[in-house]
Parts: structure tokens; C-alpha cells; sequence
């Protein structure tokens, strides 16, 4: 219900208005599917509101959720051609991040991740987004391959009005403390149960 | 996973490549959000195959997922500029849905929701999309509006290959039986519980 009536009316000393427009941190996380594709189809509104988005998927292959980054560097040409909607930045670790180190090993990935939390730290600090997803970011979290303490602190103090969608499996506890929305997705019945396989246009 | 390996081989005299390409009857439930938010992420892969989709919305505000609509409305005029992604049908229950009847009352409501079905039911014996959103179309089935046998026998005789997602609480055990993928949203924080209201570009 997006205009629904909040259950609790706080006590925080902020107008409606306020309470209204205060910049989200979400976590999609869960076993199941749909944790990335909806924050993607969140990103479609922020792109509808003219916002600036900035995808980082943190992820190693090349083919994945192409479709997604395919559909919004449309939407990103849309905007630089016409004006409608928001401009779009898509970047994948370890591909296109020209701030990041090539590399082979896993030291090297966990390396290669630091830098590009680094990045997006100076984004935030730089109110360079209104939107940004961090797609498959908890897993870096997860294998302690960047400190969720100091994700935390530099989420929970990010100035001006920048929202946060975190997608993943296994999104630490400190992390879903600090978030404002959380939604696990729950496998109910998926195919691949049943012998189907992945396929062009569902699954990537 | 995209391409992980099925975790059973069925016995059912298909090949895997007749498998892989199996239409796909989707079912997004639950009370949490993201249930039609994850179905326009996976509309957006669909868009990058260059099929045709077709998304029918069963809500009552025009206000409702207005971003969504938007940006696909957009990807459709690249489609159609462009030939890029595939052409876009973005139609709303009661308001341009040109073969439904205009109407207040909540027994017209049904009536109306009934001809919509009738004209997807239409649709797919046409085989005239190739992926399908009905959005919050699982509650005129729990209202009993449309019958959820006619449903389940039009989706799973549906010709050729044509992949439909079902979004909405309160999904009949009949619809989620006759599904291959099932995904429950399941709440675990939201701000609205913490007083928070819903907000532009993120709830609509």
C-alpha cells in the first residue's frame, strides 16, 4: 500500500513531510530469487523521478542480469537524448571499474572489492547519486572481505538524500540493524527442483 | 545461480535445451513488498530479448507503480524508435482498457475484472506476447471474482512460449500448485512500522 497509514506515529521531532522524504537504506536478502530483480524495479522509479543511479554489482560473470544492465543503459540513453527520467552509471567489479585492479586471485578479489567500497564511499560523500544499488554486495560483507563496521558507519552518516538498495544472501546482522527496509525472499517452489535448467531471458 | 546444475534430472523424455526453454508460470506472493517490483526487473530481461510484453495491472489508483509504467513506456518507444529490446503493452484495469466496462460499484469492479481476464485469456490463446505481468491479479482470485480453475486450466493449456508472472498476497494454493517458480516476500522490517510514510520514487 504505498500511501498507507504508518501504524506508529513517531515521536522523532520531524514533520510528515520529513518522515516522508528521508533517504532509505533497504537489504534484499533471502535464499530466493528476486532480491537483485527488485532492486532493479525499484531503480525504474527512481529513474521515472529523474534521479541520478549508480549500479555497482559486485559480481564475477559477465553474463549476469545483462538483461537488467542492458534495459537501463537504454533508459540511461533516453535520458541523455531527451531529458526524461534520470541518468544512469552501471559498473561491475572487476570490468569497466577503471579504478579497480585486474586481477586473478581471491586476494586479489577481496582486494579489488576494498577499492570499489572505496569508490562508493567518495560517492557518498560526494552526494553523487540519489539512487545506488549494491548488487551481491553482502557476500563482501559476509566473507569478511570488507569490515561491515565500517559499511555501516559510512551508510548511517552518508549526508543529503541519497537512497540505498543492498542485495545478497547472508547480509550481516549489524547491517540489517542499520537498514530501514528489509525483505528476505523465501523459496517457495523454483523449477530448478523440478530439473528445469536456467534460461535466456528469465534467469540473466 | 543463472546456470547452476538442476538438482534432479526428471524423468520426462525432454532434452535439456527443451527444457531450458519451458515457458515459465511465475507466482510472486506474500505480504512483503517487492512482489511486483521483482516482476518488472525480470520484464526488463524480457525487454532485452526483444520479446513482446505485455503487463495488465488489476489496482485501482492511477497513482500505483506510475514509475514503472513510465520507464517501460519509455523502453517501448525505443523498442519502437530503435528497434532495440522488445515492444511494450502497459495496460491498467479501469482506466484504458478499451474492451472493459467503465464502472463504479464493486459488483462492476468484478465484472470488469472479468472481461479483463476474458481479454487475456484471449491474448494468450493468440499467443500475442511473449511475457506477461498480471499485477495483483491473485486477489480477484481470492475475492472469488475470477475462477481460479478457469485460471489454472488457461494458464497451464497456454500454446507455444509465452511466460506469465502473477503477483499479489494471498496467491489460491491452486495457482501456486499449478506454478514452476513460487517466491514468498516475507517482511522483515519496514518503515512504515517505524512510522514512516510512503514516499515518492521509492514506494510509487
Amino acid at each position: 500500500m504505498p500511501q498507507g497509514k504508518p501504524e506508529v506515529v513517531p515521536q522523532d521531532g520531524l514533520t510528515t513531510r520529513q518522515r516522508r522524504n528521508r533517504p532509505l537504506l533497504a537489504v534484499h536478502t533471502g535464499a530466493m530469487k528476486g532480491k537483485s530483480t527488485a532492486a532493479f524495479g525499484m531503480a525504474l522509479r527512481a529513474w521515472n523521478q529523474g534521479w541520478s543511479i549508480g549500479v555497482f554489482q559486485f559480481v564475477k560473470s559477465a553474463k549476469w542480469k545483462v538483461g537488467e544492465e542492458t534495459a537501463f543503459r537504454a533508459l540511461g540513453q533516453v535520458h541523455d537524448d531527451t531529458g526524461q527520467g534520470g541518468p544512469v552509471e552501471w559498473h561491475k567489479m572487476g570490468e569497466g571499474w577503471s579504478w579497480a585492479r585486474k586481477s586473478g586471485t581471491d586476494e586479489d578479489h577481496a582486494a579489488n572489492a576494498r577499492d570499489c567500497w572505496a569508490e562508493i564511499k567518495r560517492r557518498l560523500l560526494a552526494e553523487q547519486h540519489d539512487f545506488y544499488v549494491l548488487d551481491e554486495f553482502s557476500y563482501l560483507l559476509h566473507w569478511g572481505w570488507i569490515d561491515v563496521d565500517d559499511v555501516v558507519e559510512a551508510l548511517t552518516s552518508r549526508p543529503g538524500h541519497q537512497h540505498v538498495v543492498i542485495t545478497g544472501r547472508n547480509a550481516p546482522a549489524k547491517l540489517i540493524e542499520a537498514a530501514d527496509l528489509v525483505v528476505e525472499m523465501t523459496k517457495i517452489k523454483h523449477p530448478m527442483d523440478a530439473g528445469q535448467k536456467g534460461q535466456r531471458g528469465i534467469e540473466w
